[in-house]
């Protein structure tokens, strides 16, 4: 079928989905477990071809790691469905209700947003969370995996489609293939409602480029950190630490560090000590390389998301300096302040521009189920919409539902009738 | 100064709105108040010379009437302002606070987009209306209104900046005075958070395919109104005519009324009756055409907008068939049912993709005022982040603040710390 279809028939699903109840989506997702538990042999031996064309065509380690889908990863994926199927409906929900005449009353309620195209990495373990995460939702979903998990996102799908025959509307899932497939997928505004691409800031910003569909980008993490002057030194040095290195290819690492310029001589070279310790390059500005041993850092350095063990740093002379200098250079992740004084914690909090401004503690807290969402589609780096690690409730939307009994405005108008406005 | 300029100095006046008091925000829209009363003569005699040009220029008279700026609408704008000081402060909001780990708490917080451009229709009260909800909800924000309303606009602008000087940052508005100002605006993304285009399909289309800035479309509004073969007839007569004709030119009008067939013959001489007296003109399909006197429908009446004194009829044999047409043909802005029976209502409000779901109701009440908003900056068609109806939440997004004292990533996976995830 072509993605034209695929996405017309994904929208007709998404109607119907759109009604099923939460019984019936839990029990998709009961029958994905099994299928997949059923079919698990086949899909590691597709993932085998997979990882041998990988080795063949000498694709980096880390790359490799990812691709890989063994009896681990299907245990993580099979425990990550379970808690789905516990996590509350995130549909029907009323966030408003409220009487605007007598017998005329408004609700806000909470509903799918219908069908959205995903393009992810690729780890195939993502197709089955996406996927999942959209079901529990009730949105259909056009799914696109890394090029290098052909095989294994195959037998991934068709596993998904027979543990939910039956029980879902067809259509609800599709997978796409190729890259003409997502540039085709661009075009179907009439009936994809939103898309969602993972990856790099220049991919995301080449899918805003060409299509008219809402995007929710989950681009780049460039977070900073910024130690005050009235920082605990002690504290400060834990944190920076924890933020560079508890995991390096993660987009809630900090990438830069800021120092206020008064502490700078004191905390640098305690900070540069405990960094060396974790085998981090560190690129300094010139103030950096009067007080430590490092690598001069360059104006490009404040624009890189390292993923690496590589930390830049730079001493400013004060707090607003420090915030103009993330809200520049960074891009709206995550990012923190070290710092004991109160009116210094405020001021940040307040104009940092940011999805999460953190105080005295790591920017790896940027996650999900750190947050005790119970599962995370992403972190959205936008502001509209959903914005930082977005769990079920970011997959929906809501209507205004008015239930009457012959109201016309032009009775409000008239006088016969009267606005209440009350909140029910 | 350029657009880039504008828009790089509204970008940094939102970093300080941002952290402005509530107290300050309503200071600076009662300085909004006093300057218009002061300056108004001077804004009539502008809005003179605009009138006399749409005069020389033979605009529609609709249109000159949208464009005159009085007495009359200088009080309507002032009750506005006075109303939105009233409304409680939408920033700093705690939508959630949750203990993640003793000692660290996690609180999402509603805060400003940032920097709004808004295109405009040739309203000059909109101008006032639209920078005011913005300041009220701490955005900066670029203003785009109708060329004809051109010095006018200028004049509400002046005045705007007049009364808000040493309150608000310089250039937290900006006012662009031609197309290609607005071309220009749509390519600063690094400056832009969201542009607000308010007019046609057409015109909302042109503005996303040529901007990588999250839209939030304000556009057509081609509403249903589907009588069910349970409807109570009375009942279903008096909504369709207040649905079309409480008034024409507007977005929540029924452009397209659906009836069952099962009672076709009964309702649709007694509706048609009624529409006649207003001056309705009719256009029904085939099987409308055999019960009423009408002007034969085309596919192209199912796609059209009229703003008019015209509603196209179509006879459909389910519920089903309605819901179907609505979902193709409907904009997803506001449609209604008529009926008594439970289940054809609950099938309605659930499987129809729409805004707005109304139930034995008027499509006109579709309106932020009506719903108790206290003001809208227009009706968004998307689904994204808000649906309906905009006020000043639609305006707002929300940061995660997280506060700690030292915590770290690493102490979570040791063990040293566990995850308590504690709603506060």
């Amino acid at each position: 079928m072509q993605v034209k279809e695929l996405a017309l028939a994904a929208r007709q699903a998404a109607y119907a989905l759109a009604a099923l109840p939460i019984d019936k989506r839990n029990q998709a997702l009961e029958g994905i477990k099994k299928a997949l538990i059923r079919n698990k042999e086949i899909i590691f031996a597709r993932n085998q071809l997979d990882l041998e064309d990988a080795e063949r065509e000498s694709l980096a380690a880390p790359l490799i790691k990812r691709l890989k889908f063994d009896e681990q990863k299907m245990q993580d994926v099979l425990s990550g469905i379970d808690s789905l199927i516990r996590l509350p409906d995130p549909l029907g929900n009323t966030q408003l209700a409220r009487e605007l005449t007598e017998g005329l009353n408004l609700y806000r309620v909470s509903c799918p947003i219908g069908v959205i195209g995903v393009i992810f990495e690729s780890r195939p373990d993502a197709l089955v969370q996406i996927a999942t995460l959209c079901l529990k939702s009730g949105n259909a979903v056009l799914l696109k995996g890394g090029r290098e998990a052909l095989r294994t996102n195959r037998a991934l799908y068709d596993t998904i489609m027979e543990g939910t025959r039956n029980i879902l509307p067809d259509g609800w899932a599709a997978l796409l293939e190729t890259r003409d497939d997502v540039n085709e997928m661009l075009s179907q505004d009439d009936s994809i409602d939103l898309i969602i691409p993972r990856g790099s800031n220049q991919f995301v910003k080449y899918i805003m480029d060409h299509t008219r569909i809402a995007v929710m980008g989950h681009a780049e993490g460039l977070c900073h950190t910024y130690v005050d002057q009235s920082a605990d030194l002690d504290q400060a040095v834990k944190i920076v630490v924890d933020a560079k290195t508890q995991a390096l290819a993660v987009c809630n690492a900090t990438e830069t560090l800021l120092v206020h310029e008064a502490i700078a001589m004191d905390f640098l070279p305690r900070c540069a000590d405990a960094l060396r310790e974790k085998d981090v390059e560190i690129r300094g500005d010139e103030k950096t390389q009067a007080i430590i041993l490092c690598i001069p850092a360059t104006d490009a350095d404040w624009e890189t998301e390292y993923l690496d063990a590589i930390l830049s740093i730079r001493i400013v002379d004060s707090l607003e300096e420090a915030i103009a200098h993330i809200n520049r250079y960074g891009s709206h992740h995550t990012d923190a302040i070290v710092a004991k004084d109160l009116a210094a914690q405020q001021k940040f909090m307040a104009l940092v521009d940011s999805a999460g401004v953190y105080l005295n503690c790591s920017t790896r807290f940027a996650d999900g189920f750190r947050y005790g969402f119970g599962a995370e589609v992403g972190i959205a780096t936008g502001k509209l919409h959903a914005r930082g690690p977005v769990g079920l409730e970011g997959l929906c939307t809501y209507k205004y539902c008015l239930l009457g009994s012959g109201q016309t405005v032009q009775e409000t108008v008239d006088g016969t009738i009267q606005y209440t406005h009350k909140d029910l």
